[in-house]
């Protein structure tokens, strides 16, 4: 998102390196306000019933028609565990208890922090949702592997999986690469 | 911070909640772009030489004249990794290899997630900054606890203590409340 007027006064920007600091910024050329910009946080879940976990497949873009994990913006005032639980409600209208934090990625070049934890569903209600055609609880090998819309779902649920067939789950901080253009 | 106006065409703006979502959101009169607010996420790590860690003492504003870890906002393009050994070396002019996780906060009061490292320094290398009157190496008893910036800094620290005397360290998500009202 380029910022092109001042929030604060309406004023125009220009791009500079404020005293003090060592990053350009957007700067009010009227009342001088700087606007940062930072990486936004995703919260997510892997919401397990059983032996299978719930997964959702897309009713928006990015990656409509494809499958993925409840997961989403973490809003101002909420814990990331309350962020999760709430995209998960939103997305498959399953409510989840937050088990632990599974995976936490830098994926830099979209400028996002993706947090997944482990979750259990609390009862087998869920379905259809405005932001999924299908919620569908799927056994490992039942996961439609080749059609998971996001790079970072596809590591989470590989991981996870190989970490129970261990049998026993650890946390990771992992970093997503932008993928290579196609030639 | 407020928005009052649109940082995509200069507009006046509105609260509203736009259709899909169940947010109220500030949305431009004129040009419609909808401006969202999320929290930000602060990285900031323990820089160990030896049996002892570096602190610094602030220079600025929060916590002026008090003693805190280096720390600061994530910035857009880094992973949490680099932006905490960057922080490190701006407040310490100390270099550092993150070594793990150590702890994550939720502040749903000041929407701010706050990862915190644990580290080590490459060198005996480091002294004042602009942000850092005083930076120096502490062993467990000599650390200043009763002057220390902030309580998820202090929360930190003292985790980190009894995890090494227990003798292994771990990764946990803690969620700090607003402090109480002063009576
Ligand atoms: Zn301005
Ligand atoms: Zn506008």
């Amino acid at each position: 998102m380029e910022i092109k007027f001042c929030s604060n006064c309406g004023g125009n920007m220009k791009q500079g390196i404020p005293h003090g600091d060592d990053h350009m910024r957007a700067i009010c050329t009227q009342c001088g306000f700087i606007h940062y910009l930072n990486p936004k946080v995703v919260v997510g879940c892997i919401p397990q019933w059983g032996d299978k976990i719930l997964m959702c497949k897309r009713n928006i873009e990015p990656g409509k028609g494809k499958w993925t994990l409840p997961a989403g913006y973490l809003e101002n005032g909420e814990t990331m565990e309350a962020g999760a639980a709430r995209e998960t409600l939103e997305e498959t209208r399953g409510m989840v208890n937050i088990t632990g934090p599974c995976r936490l990625f830098n994926i830099p070049h979209v400028n996002q922090i993706y947090m997944m934890f482990r979750a259990e569903l609390t009862s087998r209600e869920f379905g259809p949702t405005p932001e999924s055609t299908h919620v569908q609880l799927f056994q490992k090998e039942e996961i439609p592997w080749d059609n998971i819309a996001f790079s970072v779902i596809h590591k989470t649920l590989k991981d996870f999986f190989s970490e129970k067939h261990r049998g026993s789950h650890s946390f990771e901080i992992k970093t997503m690469e932008a993928p290579l253009p196609h030639g």
